[in-house]
């Protein structure tokens, strides 16, 4: 039984899993987030477990999970312990979403603490026991109708948002294809000269209403956030369009 | 094919899925997090499918999902529609993270505008001819090493994502059990009386440590955040241990 001293992520405890399937899902969603650290309490099938690595679609190529036979024996060499189930009725603990006890692990993760998710079995889930080991639970905001998620489901949640606490991605970002966004001349270029070649077609037949439709036709196109690249083509479309054009009616 | 006009929530579309497994894991998904206006476009296998009813764990009894030929035909009645995918190379998009998407979302979904979530196929995605009836992108962060995703993990993100922006639950709360945290009273009155009992133990050997040391065990207790019920407890061990005291060394 290794300990595995160099995980600095936090560790995902499964406690007593039953199917194979779930073992991997888990595992597969650890890898997409960048989680390596997979403990697992008295797996109801034994270790190795074909259908976990079946299901983990290479996960667990990358990372073996750590078998023990007991749940604190797979504890022991971590100072913070949090616990996903349903709101315990007769326990005091902590309940955090699962963003907040992301907070709470980072800070003390920074501090140089050890921390574990713990995840309890399929359906009966952690028994009061089994808390008694955890500092606080987490407890996934679901339908209330409809709250039962599985174990790759909770595991894929906690670590999307262990990941998403370092992500630096821009929460809003544009991307940039080929081309940047068009300069005003290039664009006031475009405009007038689409306005030109209106007029030559006899476009704005109210006088009085021009200042109000030019208006509109620049807010249009200037709402677009239109790039270099598109500015060229939409030059290229009116000088289509000319020379295709009829006599007046 | 009926258009469901009373859906309030974001339409979930799948474009081309194969597997009836991800099918359903997408329903169960979406399920979990309230949602249930789900979209198929030309699914692989056809509808219904028996591997996409056993997977969505009993959600495709409470909606069904309405199935399109082409993808033009299940957006004709949105407003605001957002592909996750990659971000894309030579395509001028903005691109959201799931949380920042949902935030847009829900600002235009309180305006009245119809959204959606749009999902390529398995594998290959969603092509260039797709997003550019998309709005906008959401790239989930994941593992540069390994980040596919499979299709009931991106729908169960994007629901919690969702549902995590209405959820009212307070980040950090605390389980009550059946009791209260303790008064400062009663707390006082048992760091008394323990304090006092060290003493009759000759706990306090230095004189000139006591101020310190008492203070370190005032510090650890309040600490705690006891309830009521706990420090009863606590007054009870401290009864059961000097029933059993033995005569000083």
């Amino acid at each position: 039984m290794q300990r595995k001293n160099n995980m600095i992520h936090p560790a995902i405890i499964l406690d007593h899993p039953q199917m194979g399937e779930n073992i991997g899902a888990a595992a597969r969603a650890m890898h997409n987030f960048g989680l390596s650290d997979l403990r697992i309490v008295a797996p109801r099938d034994g270790w190795p477990n074909q259908a976990a690595i079946q299901n983990a679609a290479g996960a667990l190529d990358k990372f073996s999970p750590t078998v023990f036979e007991t749940l604190p024996e797979a504890l022991t060499d971590l100072h913070y312990v949090l616990a996903t189930t349903a709101r315990p009725r007769d326990m005091v603990k902590p309940v955090f979403t699962p963003e907040a006890a992301v907070t709470e692990s980072r800070t003390r993760h920074t501090e140089g603490q050890k921390i574990g998710f713990l995840f309890g079995r399929e359906r009966t889930g952690l028994e009061n026991a089994d808390l008694s080991h955890c500092h606080g639970i987490i407890t996934i905001p679901t339908n209330p109708d409809f709250s039962s998620l599985n174990l790759g489901q909770s595991v894929l949640l906690m670590g999307y948002e262990w990941l998403k606490a370092e992500d630096q991605t821009p929460a809003r970002d544009m991307s940039p294809g080929d081309s940047f966004p068009v300069t005003q001349d290039k664009l006031d270029e475009f405009l007038n000269r689409l306005i030109q070649e209106l007029d030559n077609g006899a476009f704005f037949r109210a006088e009085g209403l021009r200042p109000t439709t030019e208006r509109n036709i620049r807010n249009m196109f200037t709402r677009s956030d239109l790039t270099d690249q598109e500015v060229r083509t939409l030059q290229g479309m009116i000088s289509a369009l000319i020379r295709q054009k009829k006599p007046l009616e």
